[in-house]
């Protein structure tokens, strides 16, 4: 067996920082209701979000409650850039086929300033893992990238 | 309708290099047999891979190839980093719940140089998004990552 | 090898009905035309099934009936109570994220008199099972229940 | 073991032609006009999709590109008829539970000649490989083929 | 718009309980080891995941430790019984295909007492919904379930 | 609306066989015995799924029988030829991931005579379909391909 030290496990050695990074709220470059204003589907996508939500929190289900605190939790800066979690869960979002979760990180990661160009290569990689079942829903990405990015 | 202009779009303009970023070879910090002397887990995976692959290539089948060539465009050192885009295929792959594929691409992560905090908080992602039901190939990949970040 | 007998066993050996419990339709507390009443989008699920099984129907084809039919009688009164199934396809539908069949079943177990509380924590089950891909059903699903219970 | 000769491998051997079949394009009977003046579903369908794909080209992406290049390789005429090969992507459409996929292929089939019954025996695989989950989807497709062999 | 008044309604709010039921460890028939001494397959499958667990738990991973908290509170007594929600759970992995997922609910369930004709009438459940893509692992579990009924 | 007449609905009308297709057995052109004798992989997956099958015919359950009726009932000869379904299982099954049901379709379609190209074809149909994520069972049939059709 070689022993053979991979540099990134030296540096969190040093900083002992592997099970507890720092994690805290990402800076948006843009608000919601910017989106709303740029992109007619973002809109329609943010206020029925919000209105079904409103409708969640009102039942006040303690497990629901943990659940999107976890949720929100995995998104947050810190090892990684918010950016870049926001992108994984867009290529998720994309190979597990779901719509409003594709929006919802596509406009996130748009918030964040992320580029179109980062968006499209993340893509790529959702549409070679998931093949064309997941043309569809890439269709329909591209149609908000084109009013998020105009 | 607002006008906000996206940072990056501007950005994108004046290079106009959307829809062709460079793509080229990534580097990498170990070679395959580095990691296979050094995880056990690591070994076995890449050497079923290959010898199942050669079997695939010896049948010279004109779509896999061209299948073959696209997927490995996708994760080239592009507008995203190549170490950002194998994590990605990580969130994918675990996501879908692909143990052969959560092994490759955690090990093409490993040998780019990625830290194991990197690669887990991708593996929190996929945790999230996924769910429990993921959850036994969690515990195979933290089994890998022990032997590669040993 | 220990020989702890599992009393069920016992219980199941004695009646000798592992293999054929009674099936029988169960008892519904509400009828479609009351649910319709109560929710105007159970009201609309119901109508479009309608109009659409009505369609499949009429090709009357051999396989597809025998299909529904098995389909049937796996929700009847059997061993375990219609509304412990109906729940269970609740969950099933949850995790496969099917809105269809979601409504479907969510109908079905309230129909049968099933509290809120339970449709919630069978709903809790499927969320992390599933993780939060099935949010945005799990969010039209607490919209049908606001009505149905209101 | 035994020498069982394998009489397609035989007539393969012969021809030489395993990993070499020819590809051309297939013979359409109905143009996509034709089929949208049969069928409203069919129309909104097509005209949908070329709406969000003229979108698509205009990004000009090269993998995206690349990939649908592929995917029209995939069901040309080859060893097997394009009209089999479009039924089996209307089989693995139903399975994956892709309504516009579903359209997709059920209208190419059409196009090309398929009888009705080919198309339900295909859908019937369907079913019973992918369960009452795919019912949904089956009872849309079948609202299709209604408007489509009228 | 009727006002049928649903009871579960009505006696969820006599209590007041319907966001709050109250959440109990369950009580076990058998432990983990009188399972082990019993079957072969349990034995072999409630060793691995302990060791792989143990791994998991040495990473000390913030958001993983969280989604472990909430995954053991989705399956304690409550307003459903304990038995029931490992029943859900177990249709569940058997309609997403994990074969972990799978042996892990029907050995809980076990513990808990449940009769072997409640588990299959819950594999039918999964069948009917999840279709013959989901008989292989039906084969597999019903082979634990003769070990553990024997 | 257009009243072009689709040959095959005619075609269909005049035999006004589109709801009773007759369904018979198909004429193998190898035993199981004979394929399990030229591959040892063929051979392994022959007898263990036979083994698991006894013991769930072993358990007699009424549902669990009827899905195994209508599963056989797919794939019989019909209004499309028995090789042509056992393919769209294949396709189906690489799309869904299953590798067992991926070696009983590959199997059958052999001993029906299909030569190894019409298989090749069929898989990259399933490639295409289903992405990336398919190349670890890709890999796997191809083996089994190779010694099936040596």
């Amino acid at each position: 067996m070689s022993t053979v030290e991979h540099p990134a496990t030296t540096a969190e050695r040093q900083t002992g920082e592997r099970s507890t990074p720092e994690r805290k709220e990402p800076t948006f470059v843009f608000t919601e209701k910017q989106v709303s204003e740029k992109s007619e589907l973002a809109r329609r996508f943010i206020e029925t979000r919000a209105s079904l939500n409103a409708n969640v929190e009102k039942a006040n289900n303690f497990l629901v409650k943990r659940f999107y605190n976890i949720d929100h939790n995995a998104y947050l800066e810190g090892t990684l850039p918010a950016k870049t979690k926001e992108l994984m869960g867009l290529v998720a979002s994309v190979c597990l086929r779901c719509d409003e979760c594709i929006f919802y990180h596509a406009i996130q990661a748009y918030r964040l300033g992320t580029p179109r160009a980062e968006q499209e290569e993340s893509l790529n990689v959702a549409l070679v893992v998931g093949g064309s079942i997941v043309v569809p829903h890439l269709r329909r990405v591209y149609e908000l990238l084109e009013e998020l990015y105009a």
